[in-house]
């Protein structure tokens, strides 16, 4: 791993501090432009952190830092291809997921090649968030999911209508569900908590 | 088509009002943010009524509202699958290409069936737009693309390097050169011609 | 019409995507910086789009082709002079009034001058949307309107006040009045009762 | 003079921290969205301020209290009606210019009329400087010109153009020139000599 | 003071066009980023200029010469330090508040050294904003404060939540309690009760 | 560590994708506002991981969590303060160093106080970052200094004048020279190069 293809790879994740979450501007929302997908990934490493910590208090065994390289790197693909949005992934059916993975992989292979087996390692971190259902993969999806939430808490703040982010509240149950923490559902609760009382001060009915 | 289900769809048109172009971010540049997908599909619109201005002095027929319709409503779909960038389909391959036309024809087919004829009716043109070789989708399409081009150069002089711009216009060749109308080859030259001078002043050599 | 006299006028064109609505800011709409002059003339053909074929649907003739030309092109004088809003044309009388319309003419006679036969078309057709009872002049105004109500809409979704934005669906009304079209008044009844709904849930009252 | 008319006012003068110069938009600058109003008239009262030290030291007698206030309130009736700019006047002639004073005289008339005397005082200010030729007026249109050329080169050193800026500097020097003061030509040149430096360091010619 | 010092002085006022105040964002505000602190100078010395009116009505004597320069200089040191927030006052004790007022003193000792007397005087001026009891430094601060919450109601119009901007009218009471000027209270009473009324009407409970 | 806690944290989490770093507005850049803290803080933690690879390959013991967990938190405290830049702290002197450290040691704590042990293990991590010599402080001290020039490379092809950046590769010699590993001088050469060749392009003299 040389200097210029280190430097070459840290010039393409700026782009990811320039590439804004497309999900927010699709829900209606006007000053997502704030949130880039850079942010985001500290986001989730932010939450990564503690939530591992949470887990070994419990006295799980947790890879902390797998944990952390998982979540810094795991929309590195975007430097190449863009924040493709869920709405995409439903509609475009089978195809689109997996013309989503091929191309997010190759984007991968091409940013990874020059880093020979730094670069085989990080391909490696990152099907593993992709796919796998260790434990740490877990934490970094239930990670990647509360800063979404989190965002949007932030959002409703600033008086973006509870209506239009509700959605995101309702597909983040599945994701949560399907991991088995206890922790991740208390923090769900308290983020959904927080939503529903923005919605109902507003006089806001979320399920019409 | 009832009030209502106007109302709805022009709400969903406001997402292409708040939707960045994503091709620039991932290009690495950074004052994108300003071109949204409603405006480029006005400059799309707006190129489309010269250039069919120009046939028609010509002597060539051409149906302009077919040509005004196709570019209005060309990114539509946008609205609920986001702008999904070219690299993202080079790197996908077959799959991502079958996936984003997925995706985009049921997005449109969503927004559309509540229109009725109307909505059938706009399907119809898109399909034009993408699977065409009719004249008036070759002018929606070489018009989308010096849309692209005149918006390069219009930040070029903000400052931002030929350099990064340079693969837009080297990827934009094909799309003109499959159209066999000279006023096209012309305005390609124009716009190459301020390019290549404004990287010349700044010393950069584009084939490096 | 040569390449470059198109190039000219797109890079004019250019300025419409970098030029903000400036109404907005005068109500004292901060997020108001999303839209563009181009956006909104984008919007506007494509609502102008529907309310044309709604008429065909009813049996209405309307000339498609020259509905979408004027919405495309009616606000193509903001390149040189911006947009000059209306609280500047009621404060400004007479003069004023007439003013704007001769630097609106004058600007759109140096751009259009280069295009010979199809400056023009283009000018005769600005002309129609300034001053004609002709149906297609009636769509693009009616049109031109909506557009600024949907935004309005909008920007309620994101926690601006219906107060602030009440008066623009005050002075809108009138417009919408002076045309005889049932459509026309459904539309911005829905308009005006999704307005309404968001005011009364956050105990504004909009008479007062 | 009571609180609420005081609070209404600087309610109104929010609107000036909003709204962005509408010349640089226009001249094809995208960042420009940076410069507001509000920021300008502190820019302009800023250099007043530094002006009349000037003058002071050089033994002249000048209202520093008016001076200032004038640099001030300036800018005050764009609230009601936006930054018109030059190429509208220019454009719209006789009327224009014409239709705009009655606009901004009509504007202040409505925001300080609730001022009482205060109010007649601003007024009366204001009227000074956009028709005395005493000292006082002549400083305040200085520093606006000069406010102006000043955000220019900070644009150029953000990359515009200075190709694109070169007309702000050739419009201004009429304004400069209509005022006898040495400190004024001497401060020009140092302006336009680092325009003049930025376009030949990037192999612009100015005069073509 | 030579002209090239002026402009010196003038282009590092830009960076006060450039740069957002800090304590919206800590607060949790999104769209703070139009609030430059060249915004908020202009806004002071609005308000400062309506307050002297005031007392001048009163029969009080003040400087209005004074106050406006003190208002327009009394940022200046940010252009090199930024706007250091009260949190990190409050946070960093007594070696913060020495040490920001050293940093304060030195930016604007450089800042003004070239400019000779004149550059003293606003050192003088600005000295007297941050230690002066007398009534001009009073009326300043005054309107320092006053500017802020005025645009706190601006951005509650935005939707921006009254309850994440509560601390700022909270913390203003003792700025404006320690003025012995009815009219400040006056004015602090009007600016609060619009903060409640928009906290009351949306069930948000500022005490909890 | 309740869940409460852990949302509470997040959403002060929330305010670093929200500020901007300070530094490049003072330097005079206009589009710096897309480098958020957030942002910053994600490259600093892709940088580290990428240095802790070169240094495990050539085969350096380094804790990869730690390292990461450092970057992570390293600006959490701006969180609460805000991004007080490197000119304050070189005016401010001696008080103005410890001010900042105690506010950020307190910010820290008050943020920190209720994840308990995590909490401690956080604060301790963070100490390290600010106070050790140990190779993991190193690491990602050097990782924030490369994530800095790395963004003001891609500034520079969007324009942004090498001239006015050049201060910042400067000051950043020092930090990467403290360090004696030979990757960082190897990446410091890179970044260098392409920032004087952008400068000699352009015809600009970095030295005077």
């Amino acid at each position: 791993m040389k200097a210029v293809d280190i430097v070459t790879i840290c010039l393409q994740g700026e782009m990811l501090k320039n590439l804004k979450r497309t999900g927010w501007a699709l829900a209606g929302v006007q000053d997502s432009n704030d949130e880039t997908v850079a942010s985001h990934a500290w986001g989730t490493a932010h939450i990564s952190l503690l939530l591992v910590e949470c887990l070994k208090n419990g006295g799980k065994e947790v890879d902390l830092a797998r944990v952390l390289t998982m979540a810094i790197v795991h929309d590195l693909p975007e430097a190449l291809i863009s924040d493709i949005p869920k709405t995409a992934l439903q509609l475009g059916g089978e195809s689109m997921k997996r013309g989503k993975q091929d191309a997010e992989r190759k984007a991968l292979d091409i940013m990874m090649k020059p880093l020979g087996m730094t670069g085989i390692r990080i391909q490696s971190i990152w099907e593993e968030f992709n796919t796998s259902d260790g434990i740490e993969a877990q934490i970094v999806r239930a990670s990647d999911t509360f800063d979404m939430l989190v965002h949007a808490l932030a959002m409703e703040r600033n008086g973006v209508s509870p209506k239009i982010l509700h959605p995101f509240f309702v597909s983040s149950q599945s994701t949560i569900d399907s991991v088995s923490m206890p922790i991740l559902d208390d923090i769900y609760k308290v983020l959904l908590k927080e939503h529903e009382a923005n919605a109902q001060r507003m006089g806001i009915n979320l399920d019409s």
